[in-house]
């Protein structure tokens, strides 16, 4: 935990917070927190900040927080997920809010399983503490929407336009060119990245998504499992997207 | 499985072999062969190829294999990593090898717990088919070598050179450069990629690393989990070394 999410309300007119919970154990015992030490701190979807420990008494530990005057920016990247086996989704919740996704879109596919669909996985209770396990390890406070799409050809036809503006739309293909190939192109925008099921979209799929400007996008030759893709191509096109500011940055 | 690794003890001098373990189900209950299809194959450290299924009896499947002329090229990336916790070892073994390394090296860091170093996790006959199940996704064939090392000065200081003759040494720091950056001004070689423990790097081993030529690498402003970063950061490095190599095509 590399920073202590807050909830808006928790925190009085004066900064103050009071925590009881798994945040006061882990500043207490990892951070080996007392009177007069600084913490990282950062507001649910608002502003990062400094708290400054005012006492640690039984459980609790006070805090006197300052927040910046602005929340970090929305990570550039939306990721559209045929849904993986729930033990895989699992995993994945923390990992992909570390590494930063503007949303999560999970959809059906033909080769998605269908009671992958009924787990506790996709409930909101199980899946937000992981979301805000990776924001902390992260440094980040803005937490990813979550959207669940039971109908794959209705949610690229219909719904997708409403739900991510992002101007570049890739979609994972093993045999593709790399997105380092496709996006030193092209400017640097907001992506929205598809990653299929574990054996791949169908021909219908990948049709449809082409059809509605997706670009296939590989990882060189090796076929990976689907978490592994996932969290490789959304940190090659993290590490796109930087280097195509660096150079827009280098000819302004 | 995308292709089915062989020992080469297995095959006979007419390229003929007899599964009858897990490889033998998964062609029947994965791939449904039948008499006539055809699968991709690999020696283990040797050659890919294609097999033709000759017969189908009981638990049995008997492949005619035909191999190329040479194994595929070693990984141009090569891992240096401190032990991470059994649990997230675990889960790393596979997904490395799909990535693509050529060869592990598992070192012990101020931040590593001693008993990470006693679990079975670190056997052969614990990692092996792990290793083996990540090299048939990603249809490769060459088992990268480990080496686990309990004193990181010695590993640095005396051994390292022999282990590894990467051109470039890049250690994993958050706030660093990202490797895209540092890697565009290089030509594109073999790469060294070490990664630190849970809680990074002490000052004395960052110390230690870059005397012995380490730059440091980051991912942007997020600080990852080390298992999230390994796979992130080999993607990465994997995708900057193919991007330098177009540049080189390209300009011969």
């Amino acid at each position: 935990m590399n920073l202590i999410l807050l909830d808006p309300g928790e925190v009085d007119g004066e900064g103050r917070v009071e925590l009881f919970d798994g945040r006061a154990v882990h500043a207490q015992t990892v951070l080996k927190v007392a009177p007069g030490s600084e913490i990282r701190v950062g507001l649910l979807d608002g502003p990062r900040g400094v708290a400054a420990v005012e006492a640690v008494a039984g459980g609790a530990v006070v805090l006197r927080c300052r927040f910046e005057a602005a929340a970090p920016e929305r990570p550039a990247v939306d990721l559209l997920l045929a849904l993986p086996r729930p033990k895989v989704m699992r995993r994945l919740w923390a990992q992909v809010a570390a590494l930063g996704v503007g949303q999560i879109i999970l959809t059906n596919a033909a080769r998605v399983e269908r009671q992958y669909f009924d787990t506790h996985v996709l409930a909101p209770d199980s899946y937000a503490p992981l979301l805000i396990e990776g924001l902390q390890q992260a440094r980040d406070t803005r937490v990813p929407p979550v959207s669940i799409h039971r109908r794959f050809k209705v949610l690229i036809e219909d719904d997708l336009d409403a739900l991510s503006d992002a101007g570049i739309r890739l979609m994972a293909h093993p045999s593709a060119a790399t997105a380092g190939a496709i996006l030193a192109a092209r400017m640097p925008s907001r992506v929205l990245l598809a990653i299929g099921p574990e054996g791949g979209w169908n021909a219908f799929e990948r049709d449809l998504l082409a059809a509605h400007g997706f670009t296939a996008v590989g990882m060189g030759p090796r076929t990976l499992r689907t978490d592994t893709a996932c969290i490789a191509l959304l940190a090659v096109v993290h590490e796109a997207i930087a280097a195509a500011e660096r150079v827009n940055a280098a000819s302004r």
